[in-house]
């Protein structure tokens, strides 16, 4: 086969891909060669933008021909069927050596399983997760990549040069081997719920507690993006409560209607850290939230259901929204605290050696989650890189000694009020749970022995036990 | 093929399938077929039970002769591999029309897959959920079949000759085809967990805040025990809680470790509930409490961090704990109700017609979840087959009504003196998130339209909609 010129190539050119390939033709040292299954969009890609000498394919064929050796291809298509009848596509085409990238947001299962099945036929598959939306991918998006050693040292610089920049550096990592960029992907998404719910639930107690406007709440969420919950979340909250519905001059968010939809991602990032062990509870609260808010039909049948008698009312209110803004800052401590545990969890279960502090520094930027904070995580692991618990970091925990009164007024003051805070109080009862000297769990575990002898272990001596609960209840070693 | 007298054959002599076996052999018109792979366990059941007439088989093709048309055998085998090995074995002495049924707790997926390639091959396969333990397998289990109506006819009046007894009624019932046995019991296992924690979390806030012994709070479970809280896990908690350790003096639940553990049939129910998209955060809570007590290094590392400052007293102790009571109480009504939501929605997914008054009927013995507050919600279903939302029936309605005021007081005594009791607090945020008038997924959604045209829609009018967040803020229709 003959070797063309393009150093790396793209396909797909829905928004998403076409704003990768964009980005990667505006950086130096880059040929870009383009390909989508219809050919007009990629006529029509070139036309638009003559300026990054695109070289444009119209079969797998040419599209092959097209890229320099190890020819390097990345997929911006649908996750799922379109994506294996893609690799399947390409891989006709390549040879071995080459390089195929799925941009896409896989489940990081089908990255394992179709890197293996590349790999055996020579190619290098690697699983990209990237973040930050249309936006992010034409101008810097955070990038996490899996695949081998071998793949990285081609494709490491070219994405080095599309990345977001933080603090000098690009936000792209060699994550890990085979799924380990989907994986990390996935729990940042599932950390990107966990944020958003905390944020609603924060605008929700102050709207409620103290009758203030969407607009007036606008200015609290942008005066917070200027302190410690400086981040992308908090700025587009801003934006997003300040915005008026043209057509009736009422608040956007009054307008738009309260069921939250999913892409899955979330319930992913839960499904996996209930296969390891791992309690994600807060990115759990805030995924089941979305779910129940689009049960149009009961939350229809629960109207009947009575809340508290008294009405709410926040005697101070400038007291209560510091309240809620440290309330805020604790949860999200313990939603990063869980993502990272799953990451932990995940690494040592598949045997990626990852490193933590990395991924943080590459979520500082052009992903959806980057946030000030995230230099403060950055520092926890490179203060100690084996930290075993973010939220006890010196820092963390000093942060949360200082907001935990705030953060229990807080869960009392909506629970007396009747308002949903599932993600700030599931998330404080993690803090409490992870931090108590014995659990009941000693009785749960005692419920298990008596009724499926299921045995337990005891606090004085090795082994497993059990008591005899239908006959004599002596104990025995099991 | 020769053809036996044994109308129905047990395989895998393991605890559960030998009580299965005594049980069946101990009804009336039941001439039982036993087969274990090492046959020296056949034989030590055989001679140890004489009075049961079993018939044993040393190979897997006797145990086929032994057996009347249809053939009829339950597997009692571990989930996984042994069970696909020893139906594949079945499948190669029985006949077209025959009926293997699995026992044991498989996946419903697993359950699925098998009935399909069974059925190919012209065989009835069966997933039968059982619940009850060592006990209820000898003495009446709680027994959920699914499979064909064909196998039912002749399955049926076996099961139901072993089912545990409610009211008169067996406590079995052919829930649906294909895999909706396993399924029902799977959410069945969800609901122990829930249940469990709430008690756990009970027992925790009664002993932190009184000051009781856990001897002492053995008569509060047990005096609840006599009341709408009746249940077989009340009055098991009772007799763990007065157990006394031999060895030390102490309270068993002061010896035993408290991690406890879980064999997965929990996380089940929650995985497939994120992916139904049903909030079922009580079980979740349930779940991830169990891997947050597992996690040894990370509550080593969390002692650091404080709690309140103030110790937790509480003036009138029974006032407390009868609130207790009412938020246990409530708080399970919580979790059946998302339970049933979960079978509901597995049902509409897979096409079963779950009878779920049915449900709530054979679990009203034989069972783990065995309670008496299973009557009243198998006359909520008699009331209104088409019960939208559990919770709101009239009669739990007007139960949450009036323990809401409680349920509330626990959750904040709970949060002020930093005792964990996510079950609890959980279910309180789902029930304020369920009847609340506005979510604020409003704002969530609007956020998922600025960073990533998610589009949103109205709460006037029809269609979907997208706010140009980057350009001039108009709304366009998507």
């Amino acid at each position: 086969m003959s070797v063309g010129a393009a150093n790396i190539g793209v396909v797909g050119l829905a928004v998403m891909g076409a704003n990768l390939a964009r980005n990667l033709a505006s950086r130096e040292g880059n040929t870009v060669a383009v390909f989508n299954r219809s050919h007009g969009r990629t006529e029509a890609l070139v036309n638009e933008f003559p300026e990054a000498g695109f070289v444009p394919a119209a079969t797998y064929a040419e599209f092959a021909a097209s890229l320099s050796r190890p020819r390097t291809a990345i997929l911006m298509v649908q996750a799922g069927a379109a994506t294996d009848a893609t690799i399947d596509a390409l891989a006709e085409v390549f040879e071995p050596g080459d390089i195929i990238v799925d941009g896409g947001n896989a489940y990081f299962p089908d990255t394992i399983r179709r890197e293996r099945a590349l790999r055996e036929r020579g190619f290098n598959f690697v699983g990209v997760g990237i973040s930050g939306g249309e936006e992010g991918a034409l101008n810097g998006p955070s990038i996490m990549p899996g695949g081998s050693d071998e793949a990285w040292t081609t494709l490491g610089p070219i994405l080095e040069s599309i990345a977001a920049v933080a603090e000098g550096e690009p936000c792209v990592t060699h994550v890990g081997h085979d799924g380990a960029g989907h994986f990390v992907k996935m729990v940042h998404n599932g950390i990107e719920y966990a944020d958003m719910q905390l944020i609603a639930e924060a605008y929700d107690l102050i709207r409620r507690g103290t009758g203030k406007s969407p607009a007036e709440i606008a200015e609290i969420f942008a005066e917070w993006n200027t302190g410690e919950l400086e981040s992308y979340l908090v700025e587009i909250t801003a934006e997003v409560l300040r915005q008026v519905d043209a057509e009736t001059g009422a608040p956007l968010v009054d307008v738009i209607l309260d069921q939250a939809g999913a892409k899955g991602t979330g319930a992913w990032t839960v499904q996996t850290a209930l296969s390891l062990g791992v309690p994600v509870s807060g990115i759990a609260e805030a995924t089941f939230a979305r779910s129940l808010s689009s049960q149009a039909a009961q939350r229809q049948a629960a109207q009947a259901l009575p809340g508290p008698d008294e009405s709410f009312t926040v005697a101070d209110e400038a007291a209560f929204i510091e309240d809620v803004r440290q309330a805020l800052y604790a949860s999200k401590i313990v939603a990063y605290s869980q993502g990272f545990d799953e990451i932990r969890a995940g690494a040592a279960e598949y045997n990626w050696n990852i490193d933590l502090g990395a991924v943080s520094r590459l979520w500082r930027a052009g992903c959806i989650i980057r946030a000030q904070f995230l230099n403060r995580i950055a520092d926890a692991f490179a203060d100690d890189e084996a930290l075993t618990l973010l939220m006890a970091a010196p820092y963390f925990a000093d942060a949360l000694a200082n907001s935990q009164s705030a953060w229990r007024r807080v869960v009392i003051a909506a629970t007396q009020a009747g308002i949903p805070s599932p993600a700030f109080s599931s998330s404080l009862a993690y803090y409490d749970g992870l931090r108590a000297d014995r659990l009941p769990a000693a009785l749960v575990q005692g419920q298990r022995d008596f009724f499926g002898a299921h045995t337990y272990r005891r606090v004085d001596r090795e082994g497993s036990f059990h008591t005899l609960w239908s006959g004599d209840r002596t104990e025995i070693q099991a």
